[in-house]
């Protein structure tokens, strides 16, 4: 299963710096080690925001929704989920290659 | 330079069948092409509607707009462009590897 | 895989009243064969509106997408899918029980 | 009366996380028990969000009304009701089977 | 069962004018015939627009959704509903009194 | 002239308990001394949300403007005037029969 | 009684010139009469739109509905209404003075 | 140049009575001074909302800007700002009649 | 006056082709004029729509409104006007250079 | 690469005022480099607004990224960003020309 994921960040200012910082630092590792499992296949800075476009391929729906719920940013985020399915123009079959 | 692009088809009901049987095998050519050229690096169709959510891989967002201009189907197409850039927390070079 | 769909369905007035009865009925055969295979596990009326708010339970959203494709209103309706999945609170498995 | 409810919740970031936990095996707990006593017939988490889609049905608006100002997490929603009615496609009489 | 319909009426520029004159007679005549029968309890004009606020009082959504398709003018609405109950500060039964 | 008004009440939660209920005390009797002067003609509860749909009688849009800024509960609406008029269809003289 | 009144004009382009000129000279006629009747106070063309933006005082509601509604161009417009009332910082009164 | 204004005021609920009195006096003030040199050449209260729409007559953009910024009231302010021009069918030349 | 206009430009497809090459012809060489002689600074293409950002510099609203009234393909445009000033971060005085 | 930048800045009413201040002046500062670096081609304010639209010319999506993050004002700001390209009726070659 393929989603498109927008994710929006706020982190309110008056948090403090060091927590913030630890926070981004597990978000980063998680990310990684989700990207290396090849659940998170795809993650793009959105120019000018402290945003992402994201592609996860997971086993369902709920295996995305647990899998946001975990990141350490979840809380401070807006999220938006589209589901994908594989385009008749495709060269590649997007489930397996990325 | 990557771009998200998402385009939405919207072709007339009364259009002749034929003319766009033509055009949507124009456009499956053309888009493979610049597929397997690494222009056009991903695209996914949204399920349940008529649109696609693309990724292009191009030298600027002049080639990107002539690229989109020349697809057979651009008259019913809206599209929106959003510019990308690397993510601090991407384990691959975008630009490079897809 | 449960999507929660929105259909909003815009008929030409123009279009001719035999051919759209017979796209009616073959719209609501199609959906009662799919609702009694399970696919098509709830679909309600919109109250006041030519609209209706659908559940389905399918394999993939690719499934999903053929199953929409395939209705003889599509093309005069507006489609929105969002994913599903279990809420923690619910007293039956969504995917198994409707 | 069919009704389709979706909720919204948004619990401020500095709330008592004991006092959060409290309010939410509450909200748990009565929504089951609406769900046993057949006037809460569905519910589905949205995928990537903390919201949900529910289906009630109720005798009146005024009961659903009541219904959901008494939810211990009502304070911290946003919540649009939709008045649902039987579709002539639909297999079974939805007020009574669910 | 109250409901506020908003009814936006767009009749297309061609049509044939008494046509138009015909409709709207019998649709003068029907909605009148129904807040006689205590169903339409409110109807008024909004201000610069072929628009209107109703109030309907019915026995349930479907019966709402019968008498809405039923207007002669109804495949040339935009039609919204929403449904009302009992406000505490109201000082008259409103599904008895109007 | 008539006005319709939808108001929607948002009182922050950490607002004292015992000041929120003198207010919405304030707020119902002054609702209900409006509605016996006939100058509050209808007021409804918009179901699952804490707003409601009014319908005033005034001798101007002065006269509206400062009844709506004396309510206590002014300082947490969001309020939206629709100015009315008579329908061509209505049964009865709105500005005099409610 | 002051309104704010947002008219945008869209004459289909398909439509006769000769008529479009006609119906254009006849609404300037009107719009004149009821500007020197002071009823229509003010007129602004909004840079770059076929669009204005207007202030009538009028006694009711009903009779802005009427005004506008025998605009020879109304058939074209989209209208919206807001209704005005004196400010307290306006050093004229605003109903008698412009 | 006419520019047409409109400003939502929004002061925070907790702010120091006095210095909410103080600066919607020197608001006043300030307004009606501008008045009277015909700079903001009309003000009127949007029924029901603390709001106001406005004209001004000014130089420049750059006059208007400043005046705006130099109001007591702006930080708690929403602004847009149109730009207007003659219309062919106003029978002023409102750039110096109002 | 510096003025930013957003123009959008949908010409209908079934436009003869012959006509609207002509009309695109126009276009450019008024657009050309009016860049030369100062009145019109910049133009730049939207990636991916056929849309433009412009910057007008001109001697009042009225001048706008004219230059954007005489372009050829004004009656397939949809405009969008912003004023715009001197920002005091800026290094050039903008109404002189371009 | 040319990008529109639309700026929002929204600074908390609380925030220190010499902060406040020091922060504007190295925003300023730092804006007044870029220009004459060539990178920030154009800033302007929008009238009434604490806003502003800025074109950039940079080598790519993640410089212009990079320079929008270095800020001072960034964490106040909503940043909205377009890419843009040559027009064709463009009189000047605008990725050197400013």
């Amino acid at each position: 299963m393929l989603f498109h994921v927008h994710m929006l960040v706020d982190i309110p200012l008056d948090l403090d710096k060091t927590y913030v910082e630890e926070l981004k630092a597990k978000e980063k590792a998680l990310s990684q080690e989700l990207q290396r499992k090849g659940k998170w296949t795809h993650i793009w800075r959105i120019a000018g925001q402290y945003a992402n476009i994201s592609i996860f391929n997971v086993d369902s729906a709920g295996e995305l929704h647990d899998i946001l719920m975990s990141l350490p940013l979840y809380p401070f985020m807006q999220v938006e989920v589209t589901a994908l399915c594989q385009h008749y123009s495709s060269v590649k079959n997007e489930e397996e290659a990325h």
